[in-house]
């Protein structure tokens, strides 16, 4: 059974804070708060999960000693109105999560590339019946891939990735579908162009009822606000994802900047900014929630305007607040990952955690006070609670069976969100070299071990976790010229 | 005398960090380590003054609780190569200071507006003959300006500035110069030019005699640091004043950006971009110092490059040093800012003090360590000390007299820059309402209360100041038809 032990947050909360921080707020913790409004507001639609990493941002005085007055001071440990639970749809049914369109089997066999898809399942299904035993095993494990840095560079497929999900797709000894999802921190548009954009790449059609990605889970925050800012992504893709989730009235700073470009004072304000854009009287919106999807394409402009927000009274532009906690919206980023691996051949680049950081080192410079967010995507507890969801409808899906498999193997490239997350998650973990972590062969990372070590590739983790569940002498190819009955001394399939 | 003390500092920093922070770097103050190199290096040409604030940026444990490698975190507490001192140029002649060009007294009238000038100089100088105990007065005060939000908003010329600066070039009832020198925390581009910029919009010539702005007293670091990247600004212009100042090589994020854009993931990099750009192969670059020196125009960009440099070996690009601490290179800011006025009708914002925030936050959630740095600028006592060079050597140019008047008025908007600083320094001090400064008449700073109070506008903060010197029946007018030997009775100039 998972299991999130509260203890290792705690664990490693003292850890990253015995820099002789005492403040009170450090050692806040998850905290209680509730999520304003009616608590039973679309309360059988959604699951409420108490948040694994405490809501204060907790930056220290580092900012000019002026900055800070007593009045701000005086708020500290103080709470906001709303909560540090992670809402996650109770299903990826919920009428607020997209539609799902399952491509059928053949459809699947044909683009993974296989001939005779057809033919081949009737022969697939003997097989299998003769090794009833293999098939348990291998309808009782189940994939949980990291994307970028394990499957694909952006665009560019990582070659070994393609022959590995072909084998979970059936090809293998026993023509069987090993169940995997895709779950990343990535994000910026709607699930369905995703993963069209992903079965290009991957050469193998990537199903939404199989895909979770880092803003996914935050589809139930629909339950609870209306009015919202949606930070990140390419043009306004964000906001095509956030409608889709059912929020009804959503902006982006863009919107914000076509009405008044002066909000952003060195930025230089196009014709082209107004494409798609639609801009309103913003002095007479009012901002129920900011949303950080995925990574700023203008840091200037959105750090801006998430603090002219933070600082209003009740979300409302051109305002300022008297006292900065108690009106404050929230603030919900879908990840936490400092660092993305790119086509740079530098070191990674900053991501999403880097921009928080920033924009709570900003706030409490101005305030004095420390900022409260939500954080979803791995390695947050909500982000797991999904997954399962995910994977029982999949489960459903391919072998018509509603359960969780119990042997989960975590697959990624970034040791402080994919591993750490799978192993408080007590998945198996397995670590690539083909992304943020530069370790060397036989090396794993020192702060957060996979369970399974590192790998140099997808391919070569796939193959260590399926020989860990059905056997080392397992085929990874499917034997056109299998015999079903003597399948035993049948012509071993190449591997 | 102007005194500094310590003690000021230490109270602030006190009241600033009573939040229960308690580790060492909170406490480190303002430190004593000595500059790279040759200590007698430039040491004729140079005064290094004591920094008044820790060169130790001190965040704190905020981010994930992951990001901290106990490898880091034995590091915390060690010190950095570089200094907490602020080398300042020894006089504004140094040779690396720009070359200044003083307009002769007629010209001053003319382009003040005022007719007959050498006539009147004549007659001034019979009256002043008559009035010598006013004329000592009016020889031992001086003015020093903030610029945005007293005597502009960007290119808005804020009326009440220009009788005031007319007054003070001599049109009053003594027709005698009252000195004043523009110190402002804006920057980006040569003296020359926002001198050049100043004078049309306020009407008045402004020699860069008589102005400084944030990075004028880093021109001493030309004697230190030969190849720096330089942050900030519009297109290319703070490169060209580093250059000013004697940088050997001088490179900007643009030039970065054109030798290689994947360094910067979002970036759309354009053609327009390659203009002006000095691509070089910068993996070959090793870089002394990062200077910024105004607001930066693509916060992406420009965090993340300095990111690569902090984390590099010796400031080479593409390399990661192992030790974070010992192979950093030094990061100077221009000044300390958290916002600025501008024309945006919301409340002020953002501006370079908020930026390095956000840079020293990021830093600490990459590396586990406190960012050094240091910050010029009011109110750091560096530029105090550059302003009393610039007035001794206005005085000689206007009065032939090479000394620092005594009672020195301190006009600005930003209590937490402008009046803490001349607070400290001993100044006078006006607050006025035209700026960041958002009170009500009457009222003051509760943090930082202006010694004068606050005003309206510039013009009534200078006849406050002037009539405190010579007397409330100043007047603030030239009269043509005055007699000198009657003065006293002389037809009374109109206010």
């Amino acid at each position: 059974m998972p299991r999130f032990d509260d203890s290792d947050f705690a664990t490693n909360l003292t850890e990253a804070r015995s820099n002789g921080d005492a403040s009170p707020s450090t050692t806040a913790g998850g905290g209680s708060m509730n999520i304003p409004g009616d608590g039973r507001r679309g309360s059988d639609l959604v699951i409420e999960v108490p948040a694994t990493r405490s809501s204060i941002s907790d930056a220290s005085q580092f900012m000019h000693s002026l900055s800070l007055s007593p009045s701000m001071r005086d708020h500290r440990g103080s709470r906001n109105s709303f909560g540090t639970s992670l809402p996650i749809p109770r299903s990826p049914r919920s009428p607020n999560v997209f539609r799902t369109r399952f491509p059928s089997l053949v459809t699947t066999d044909d683009r993974g590339g296989i001939s005779g898809a057809v033919s081949r399942e009737i022969l697939a299904s003997q097989v299998q019946d003769m090794a009833k035993e293999k098939v348990e095993a291998a309808k009782n494990m189940a994939f949980a891939f990291d994307i970028d840095g394990v499957l694909a560079h952006g665009n560019n497929l990582i070659p070994e990735a393609r022959e590995a999900l072909k084998m979970l797709n059936g090809d293998n000894e026993l023509g069987i579908k090993i169940p995997y999802i895709l779950l990343t921190n990535g994000g910026g548009k709607t699930e369905e162009s995703r993963c069209e954009q992903l079965s290009e790449i991957l050469g193998v059609p990537i199903s939404t009822s199989q895909f979770i990605q880092s803003h996914t889970p935050m589809s139930a925050l629909s339950e609870y606000y209306e009015t919202v800012l949606v930070v990140g992504g390419e043009g306004f893709k964000s906001r095509d994802a956030a409608e889709a989730y059912g929020f009804k009235h959503v902006y982006t700073p863009k919107d914000i900047l076509a009405w008044d470009p002066t909000i952003s004072p060195w930025r230089h304000f196009t014709e082209e900014d107004l494409v798609g854009a639609s801009p309103t009287d913003f002095s007479k919106v009012k901002f129920d929630a900011i949303l950080v999807f995925a990574d700023s394409r203008d840091y200037a402009t959105d750090m801006q305007i998430i603090m002219d927000l933070l600082l209003a009274e009740n979300g409302q532009l051109l305002t300022r607040a008297k006292d900065p906690i108690s009106s404050r919206i929230p603030i919900y980023f879908s990840h936490g990952d400092l660092v993305m691996p790119t086509d740079h051949k530098g070191p990674p680049r900053m991501t999403q955690g880097a921009f928080r950081i920033g924009v709570e080192a900003m706030y409490k410079g101005l305030t004095g006070v420390d900022l409260e967010r939500v954080i979803y995507g791995k390695p947050e507890l909500a982000t797991y609670k999904y997954a399962d969801e995910v994977l029982k409808a999949w489960m459903e899906e391919i072998h018509n069976e509603t359960r969780i498999p119990e042997n989960i193997y975590m697959i990624g490239d970034n040791p402080a969100s994919d591993i750490i997350g799978g192993n408080m998650y007590d998945w198996n973990t397995c670590l690539v070299r083909t992304g943020v972590f530069q370790g060397k062969e036989g090396e794993n990372d020192p702060n957060s071990p996979a369970s399974m070590g590192s790998f140099n590739h997808v391919l070569d983790a796939v193959k260590a976790g399926v020989r860990k569940e059905l056997g080392k002498d397992f085929k990874f190819k499917w034997n056109e010229k299998v015999n079903p009955v003597l399948h035993e001394e049948g012509i071993s399939a190449v591997e």
